[in-house]
């Protein structure tokens, strides 16, 4: 599998050795990886050829915290408060999905992801048809780790959304042996949902399995207030400070939202090498509140995005991620906090790495996932500072092109696989009854 | 002139007396009016006719602060300090520009705003050239108000951009005199640009000369902290205050900002009748802080949006402006707070009536300012809870149409005017070099 992205325009790096930004480039891939690039025609190819004139390459965005299940429920339970939205709306609603509802709505958000250059996810799925997801994955071509999410506290979880512990992990090593590795592309997480709705003995085998395995963990903390003070009557200690008592944490562990932060979890994180997934748009539009970000980053913590779940967003959209991560942090923190390359880099590069991928630079040897953008429309020129550019001035409607694994994914805008207009078709006539 | 917008799929009336919602509507439009609607083939009508099938047609976006002239600096000057921006690349940047220059920016940011569904603007212009932008505003047919910014302060203002008073004002008349009623689109204000960069003197002749024209005037105020200090030092008053004091507030004035109020400001604001220009993007991209629009909305002051300026947003983009005044507000007054109607209402009516434009609704009699959008895509369905996917998950790319006045500006995302791509060619010459 060869393809030459020919001709373009710019290139932004993300390179720690070499330059951040080139100037037009041809870029090859080979297999799964960039081969080389250089100075466009000078390098000797034969192959397929992307013609990438006029576009900016950017490594693929990386969102490390996404919910691709509640895809039907966006734009169905906004402007409520949070206990309201959990227990009226995600739960009942994610109880409710049927095997195929799941393949469809996760069809619509996989499509919404790459249309948006989004090259990588860690996803949460729910607690039933799994398989549907992975399938929906597979045949995407994204680059995605998901993993059935687990809630076993008969005493907290709604009835039609909980399980008993040894069946959950039961479907969970199923899960692992029938897709973990699969295609190159895909692997499964280990995915409590969060302290809450989980047994402590339940969240101690995640670690065991976890270790077992050498797979991510991904759950969610420190989200917001309430959450945390259930935590504490719950177990007796703060969200984190639990989560590290039982073995939870750990170089492995995907910690979603860390919004209220307790004054020894940043040593918590940091010691650990745990990996804060930062989820802006979420974090205002359930008033959690505004993750600690430019703290974490002079801690030394590591930080990604993710736009969470289409209910709570109600974008799957890295751009908005990026935007709303540097300017929610301004009138706190001055103007200069959160600068658009640091921004850049935790969409990308720190993403990449969160997931212990080979990803997020342009460089020959690294994974061949890379977004080809237009940078020369009304809405975002002039264009020649790129960071800002990326930042505070691309949408995810300037995607042209998408690469994942050094395969086409996205072409001119449009899939390059499924059917996305039948899928819309048949997602509309199932989730969108006129209220 | 007569249109028919053939087969809305949806219609967002921002109606009072009627249904907020109609669905499978034609709307048919003469002159600059909206005529007559009613279900799909039910009206009698001859005439053009533009399909819109599939699409929700909404009151056109109205922006109430808006810098055309400032389109050259977009993504140039970024996470620096504010007077930074101002003093070394904001009002150099405005001083250097030609007239010439001027018009390419002006038609860049038009463009933009058009194929983001903008049908009205209130514009601040530099001191000089201000003829270019209202050529740029003619030949689009956006509605528009804009005006000549006024800076007399020689002990502040930068020698590039000052002026005496009486020619300042002289030319002020003289823009009222070509540009004011013109196509019946266009308007004058005027345009002191704040506080601190004028005279005493200045700011009471514009007070007159809006009493005297009827025109809007246009300001900024209570932007940040330094800034209150500056006019607290120069006049002894609070910033609203000194306002107040010089008989400067009425229903006429339209204020940028107000982030940060004094206890008597709510009274000054409401009582005078006096416009705030809420700009969410820029006020947390300049680190500016978070404006109490909540407590506005109860207090009954007018509220509308704009984007500012493209070099502290980065974008003209109404629908990144709802999301945000939306998002912004939830963590510190609830998720239920700033609700979407609310948002979309203040986006459209309420910017329609700051600026006393029989605008911001689709019925029969009003001005036929309609935008209509693509809500059926991957990235915002299930779109059935039309208020929820306008502010939350639809983009300034999912806009199709839009007219003004009756006249259609933007068909199949393209301008039916002028030569986008010629502009954006000669606009990436003159400001894209590299940095």
């Amino acid at each position: 599998m060869k393809l030459c992205l020919k001709n373009c325009a710019s290139v932004v790096t993300n390179s720690d050795t070499g330059p951040e930004f080139l100037y037009g480039q041809d870029i090859i891939l080979e297999d799964d990886r960039i081969k080389q690039m250089g100075a466009t025609g000078t390098l000797p190819y034969e192959g397929p050829i992307l013609d990438c004139t006029g576009l900016c390459a950017i490594p693929g965005l990386v969102q490390t915290h996404i919910h691709l299940c509640q895809t039907p429920f966006r734009n169905t339970a906004d402007d409520v408060e949070l206990l309201d939205w959990l227990s009226a709306y995600i739960w009942p609603g994610e109880s409710r999905l049927s095997s195929d509802e799941l393949l469809l709505g996760a069809r619509i958000g996989i499509a919404e992801l790459l249309r948006g250059g989004t090259t990588t996810i860690l996803d949460m799925a729910t607690i039933r048809h799994t398989d549907a997801v992975f399938q929906a994955l597979e045949e995407s071509g994204l680059r995605a780790i998901s993993g059935k999410c687990l809630m076993d506290d008969q005493s907290i979880c709604p009835p039609e959304l909980v399980e008993d512990t040894a069946s959950a992990l039961k479907e969970t090593e199923e899960l692992i042996e029938r897709w973990h590795g699969k295609n190159g592309l895909l692997e499964v997480a280990i995915t409590p949902r969060f302290a809450v709705s989980c047994t402590t003995d339940l969240m101690r085998e995640c670690a065991r399995l976890s270790e077992k395995y050498n797979l991510i963990i991904h759950t969610h903390a420190s989200e917001n207030k309430k959450e945390i003070e259930l935590v504490r009557n719950k177990t007796g200690y703060g969200n984190l400070e639990y989560l590290e008592k039982i073995g939870f944490m750990g170089p492995r562990t995907c910690i979603a939202h860390c919004v209220h932060m307790e004054e020894d979890d940043w040593k918590r994180l940091k010691v650990s090498g745990s990996h804060v997934l930062h989820c802006p748009s979420s974090n205002l539009k359930l008033a959690s509140g505004i993750a600690p970000v430019p703290r974490m980053l002079e801690e030394g913590i590591s930080v990604s995005l993710g736009a969470d779940g289409p209910p709570c967003n109600n974008l799957l959209d890295g751009f908005m991620e990026m935007r709303l991560a540097a300017l929610i942090q301004k009138p706190f923190h001055g103007p200069t906090s959160m600068n658009a390359r640091t921004v850049f880099r935790m969409a990308t590069l720190d993403g990449a790495r969160a997931l212990g991928k080979d990803a997020g630079r342009i460089e020959p040897g690294r994974l061949a996932d890379i977004a080809l953008l237009d940078t020369g429309q009304v809405h975002n020129v002039p264009s020649a500072h790129l960071y800002s550019t990326l930042v505070y001035a691309t949408r995810a409607s300037d995607v042209r092109h998408v690469v994942v694994g050094g395969s086409l994914r996205l072409q001119d805008g449009r899939l390059t696989y499924g059917n996305r207009k039948a899928w819309l078709k048949e997602f509309r006539i199932a989730f969108e009854a006129r209220p």
